[in-house]
């Protein structure tokens, strides 16, 4: 089924135990500050339900109708639409949260690997959740990243506790009892059930922290401690001051605290297999980055444009080294662009299980390219704006109709740009370079180390090392299958 | 005389037009927001007073004390002790508008160059203001941003109003009349004089916009806009949320409006010579810039400081990538400090008027250095800390007591640090980068294309070419003085 | 047809003028310097003839065989197979030069463009030209850097004299004079003619320097002078030192000057058209990077190859600050290939001439990323290898069997890898990162400037800025076809 | 005493064993590619003798003159002198060589306290050597770089022989023997003795490879392998081609291989003290790396220099883009100069010993600078250049009178510039940026790994993290003695 945006908005009033801002929250969707959120949120209901979006969105089988996302990759093309799903409701401005399906097409590449070598049967209770997801349309997200304590210590030889990571303290005939923590888990508030993976590979004697499972987030032992919103107004004066988070006032990550909670089995996607936990991390990182890449593919178009309008509304657009830095802009911007796109298209492909992934190497080139240059992205469009991205007035002074005849004429630009437009274009850039964000992209979706790590790991240096031997002179290359067929270096001559 | 703490403070009741935050304030010193820059304020008049600083914040004249920053300076020493009070001033937590001083330093020189090159009396009028100063101690602050509206046009040239840099409209018996309005002046808030100087050479047809002059903020005409806070929190809450700019919570900049406010011939330091608005203008920035690099020894010491102890906390101290990331911090801030050091050590000396201003070159040199490192700085320590810079608990939910087990709990680090510290150091981490200072600390003291300017302009090109062509053998080096002794490249042989 | 290699050696004994270091060479096919290049650029002709190449490198129209760049590309399959036919014959190690076929295609282009808008008939002459490039299979090469004198004046406005850029100085009956030269022509000894373009937009008092030809290079009245190798050793000697570019030691660019030069107007294609100057330079340039990026495919695979080889040989292949510089150079290798091939898959179309190119955008970010990091690059390479890439033996101490036995035992690295092997990849190192390639490359096919420059132009400004404008309040974003249906922002709330 | 040149010269003829290009050499001063070392080194003892440098470049001790450089630096004025001593001497265009002088300098200091700490009593071995030095005037180099084989072994766990660092293979009564072999060490073919110390921290295992020691080259066993010459050229064709290093001809680095050679008591400065050959590698760099920012300092100035005359020949002075990189030129000489003077104003201090050595922070910033910016800086001469230093003629085209009228007209480039001048300032850049010098210069004196290494170990992290927690709160910062009279913070209230 398809739920429409009232009934998951209905969803929400579940009893969960939530904390905003030192503040136990009794219902969210009364709660001035959740608002935003939610109906970010609920508007990728009334997508799914849409005429023109439905095809893309949602799939129909055996006469019932879910989420596209629900769907295991099988092809480059799944992948491509994977990449359209994300994007269109980005662009219509509904919150998707990546998180949730892309832990469920990391466990159905999981799970199907260890039944395959260990002879377990996840793909059975990933399956039963599969249908659960299809039937009941819950709004979910994934858990991943640790809480981690002391990042040099694994996690049984941590010192004060050993609930840094999260593990299975019992394993039970139903079901089993979870505990420890999860930080910053973005679109927490907002869903319905949550799937927890590891964050990294565990060894043998950490194999309870090596766990994977599905939970309704108002589950018994859970706590919701939410991260402080970004932003203090609320409504109109939120979306004025800040165009770009304003409706949602950064209230989206959560710490999840699991107080010995109850999973059954059929819920339960790893427990124990401390050697494919690695796995469970990795593939989720990878299907994570590409929802990362399709936010960036939104963000990084806005950012070019609001620096090309501040470049004009100044009257700078003529300036050659202006040209320069928004040139810089589009091509940032384009980059990340077709390599997440060459991602879909090349994919990982896994011929025993019949499934696919994102291009490990191509996905965290485009992870990496916006990543490691978001401070770069917002230098370039501090510079074009101006110092006034600091100190530029609200919407408390512009309704002051004292304030705003010296506002107006003083705050113009370019003749012919009325001064509110370019007052407008400005809260942009402070919202967008002024709300910690830079930080905040570095991290998201996995750190500029796990990239590094990543690319690393999987650049083909068999082919390039044969490469360089043959110009080298130096054998061995003859024996690699991409080069075999080519001449010595040099070539043989003819005179 | 030096006035107490107290009497400044009583000082700022003064009848002034000021605005914050859509608000008419009929008293600043009764009004939350406007405590914590006033206190700051307030601190150096303390400091002026104290036994242990008082020999090196002022001077003793005629069995008068003042401020040391009223003094011309003459000498490289009295550069390097300007240097000295800014730094120690700010280290105890003290706020210093060098604004004022600075403008003050460039008045001195630039009028002085007038009379001299064009027989004007601007010295009897500077030299009227600064005995007014040593007399009644106000706090001063300079204005030199103008509006500027379109930036590809002059004043005079720009379209929708002339008003865009502030000019003189009327030169009467007693005075002038000005208008116009300058934008980001720091410390407005909490000063009762300001100095007002063009802020770009201005060619003959802007001959109007060529006016420096000294006036109180209360004169009739002023309105003060005040920049809206950086933070919302007041008292405790906002200084433990945000150690840094928690106190002050970035009440500082004002849109000084002025409405035909009228200035005594005795605070009129230029009026029309525009040949001399590029000086002044140069001249401030010069000062201004020194004044800079001093609140850059303070924070890229914060800024190393901090990201060895978030490494220490998340116990990543031992690791070679982030030892190469503080290696990067500790060498930014030497530096900061040894190029604005040089500055002072080695100043451009103006023989004939017996004055002296900081090295263009190795100020700019250092300013450059912290303005165009800023968002890499942020970057680095961003990456050292961790997302938790992004989702980290406020003072409300650390209050709570359920909330607080948890927390504490869970955002511990390495053992033996008590999770409240590591939490306070977050919290100076999310101040530090996620308030938009980034785009601040490139604007700040001038533009980075300011900077280039500055240091193409004074670099020693001469030199540099000459050496040049000693080396590859093209006549005309042996002109130049420096190198007129040196032998032809390559040198006779012995063999 | 297709000549053979020892056709193609032979049409090079055709009386040219040609210099190299100082000397007129008489015959180049006896040149000990020139075998390299000429061997190289055979060795294309053997693979058109190869069995497992034919059909990839050539095509078959009515009977006849010719080269596939001899075809003006017309669809996106035709540019993808054009890179495939530039990457295939440089990997097997063969010479290709771009720059006569990317002329070629180039202007293809401008003279259908000149002969819809102006009703001239220059396509007629370059169809003529294409006939005979398919029936008698010369090697071309396309000239056009002109020598430019001052930069900052236009041709006319020279003042040593008009000919720093070449120029029409006669029309006759039969065809034009020519006179002026070009810089830095690759490839220019080993081809039999030369296409020559415009580098730059003209204006209308710049008309005489709108002139696009095709000529043989033993016309009366050219002279080559050719830039001298790189290296100075022959034969063996020079592979062993030199393995990357001992071969063609570094024989390639000329100096092509035109002493009044007759061209009939049969191999006339442009001829005082100064409208369309600047899209023949800068379709050429389109295409031309195109060649480049294939070149960078290659080398960029090399570059990431030889770092890993030398961390390898070196022992260092386990350390995280390799592996970073390591994955660094993967990262750029995919992104210059993803960028280039994505140029192919979306070209730019021009619909009413029925052809494509390849698209600006796409094509200057590879060319761009490749240009702007290649001294990245070299760090990189130097930074793993070792202070030894400077000082490494060469093949006259290696082959002393006295020196040998000490550079053996001292020079080896890690163990079980043979010396001989570690040294030649030092000499790889040596060859690419001591050769002045770095300057070489940022030039190439373009300056930096120039990319920029494309990179501003070409960017879909249009429907950045409306982004922003949606984003940030501000009217006239709905106005743009991409964003027409989009809602507004913020959209409606559910709640 | 000080030596002529003439003797200096005499005493290169003393029966060395050398190899230079597969040849063995049996007298360097008759080698043409030895001359132009040989002058260059020579020209420093006529400076010594020459009666405006005497006094700065020598001293005068009971009667008798020695060079400054045998001193050991006791004060900041004996660095700052050490330094004018350096810059003075390479300004000329005399050779020096600061590996020997370094060497001994960091030999006093670890000799002291080896005596001061275990009793022995090396400083009287190295105030013989000091004694003989100042009666014999000995040209000394110095010996630091180990061939290293496998970087991730030390010493003794290398698998295929125990020399790949020098180590004592015998200890007898005169004296002891050691084998191994150092690499590419400079000035070797142009001096008389070597100081040769271990190039890392060694521990207790290794302690046969902490040897120090003075050794004539022309010591039994010993033989020098030259690494190849940069450029083939020799006499005037070389220094036309190449006007930098065109006289040396980069003929400087040799292999030192020790086949068992005797070194006396009385030279051995250090035999087994495997805890202080620390100390003896990082006092050689350190000294060392003041005399390679005196270097940086000469060749800073020339890249500024180039740059600046070829915007101007190229007419592009005036373009702002290239203005920002001639600033940024400027910039980068300014901070490697005044740094490095730093390093010597504030040195660090031995007070147990009486004795200095430059900063290791200041000095280590201004090495990181240069080398870490050099490829950057020939970036930027490229770009300004143009390809033209690619392809550029050499003497031999110049000289032919044929080809010289096309160079001459076409090669000119602004008006009023002989195109010779334009000439010899491309052929500067093509030496400056084509030479290989980019790898050279960030290993010489030690990697960029090395210099982040001792950035890192002596950053002042204690006072740093003081003045964060202070900051941030947390209690522990009163204790530091910086920071100990500071107020908490944020500072008491006045209102």
């Amino acid at each position: 089924m398809i739920r429409t945006a009232e009934q998951y908005v209905e969803s929400l009033r579940d009893g969960r135990v939530i904390y905003l801002n030192g503040e136990k929250i009794p219902d969210i969707t009364k709660h001035p500050k959740m608002k935003g959120p939610i109906n970010a949120r609920a508007m990728s209901y009334s997508l799914y339900n849409h005429p023109t979006f439905k095809d893309l969105l949602t799939m129909e089988e055996d006469g019932d109708r879910f989420l596209f996302l629900w769907n295991q990759p099988k092809t480059s093309e799944d992948l491509i639409r994977r990449r359209q799903v994300y994007i269109t409701c980005m662009r219509w401005g509904a919150a998707m949260s990546g998180m949730g399906p892309d832990a469920l097409a990391a466990s159905g590449i999981v799970a199907a690997r260890m039944d395959k070598q260990l002879g377990t049967h996840y793909t059975d209770a990933v399956e039963d959740y599969r249908k659960h997801l299809k039937a009941a349309d819950p709004a979910i997200t994934g858990a991943i990243t640790d809480i981690k304590g002391n990042r040099s210590l694994r996690p049984s030889a941590q010192v004060q506790h050993k609930d840094f990571y999260v593990r299975v303290v019992d394993r039970q005939k139903d079901g089993i009892i979870v505990r420890g923590a999860k930080m910053h888990i973005s679109a927490t508030p907002t869903c319905n059930e949550i799937i927890v993976s590891p964050c990294r590979a565990h060894r043998e004697e950490d194999k309870d922290y090596a766990v994977v499972f599905a939970t309704p987030v108002n589950a018994k032992g859970i706590t919701l401690l939410t991260s402080p919103a970004t932003i203090d107004e609320t409504g109109e004066e939120a979306t004025w001051n800040w165009p770009v988070s304003g409706r949602g006032a950064g209230v989206s990550e959560c710490m999840i605290v699991f107080d010995d909670v109850f999973v059954p089995w059929n819920r339960v996607f790893m427990c124990g297999e401390w050697q494919f936990s690695r796995d469970q991390a990795w593939l989720f990182g990878v299907f994570h980055r590409l929802f990362g890449t399709c936010h960036k593919v939104i963000s990084t178009e806005q950012d070019a444009g609001i620096a090309a309008l501040m470049a004009e509304y100044n009257g700078l657009d003529r300036y050659s080294h202006i040209q320069e830095k928004l040139a810089w802009l589009a091509m940032h911007a384009q980059i990340v662009d077709i390599m997440a796109q060459a991602g879909c298209e090349h994919p990982d492909v896994f011929p025993d299980l019949g499934l696919v992934a994102p291009s490990v190497s191509y996905i965290n080139v485009a992870k990496f390219m916006f990543a490691n240059d978001q401070h770069e992205t917002s230098k370039l469009i501090s510079d074009i704006t101006g110092g006034i991205a600091s100190t530029v007035f609200n919407y408390k002074d512009w309704m002051n109709p004292e304030e705003r005849p010296y506002i107006e004429k003083y705050l113009a630009g370019k003749d012919g740009i009325p001064t509110e437009h370019r007052i407008k274009a400005i809260r942009m850039v402070k919202d967008l370079v002024g709300h910690g964000h830079d930080g905040t992209v570095i991290h998201a979706e996995g750190s500029l180390a796990a990239q590094k790590m990543a690319l690393y790991a999987y650049a083909d240096w068999e082919r390039y090392k044969a490469v360089a031997k043959r110009i080298a002179g130096i054998p061995g290359w003859e024996e690699h299958p991409a080069l075999k067929d080519l001449p010595e270096w040099p070539p043989k001559s003819v005179i």
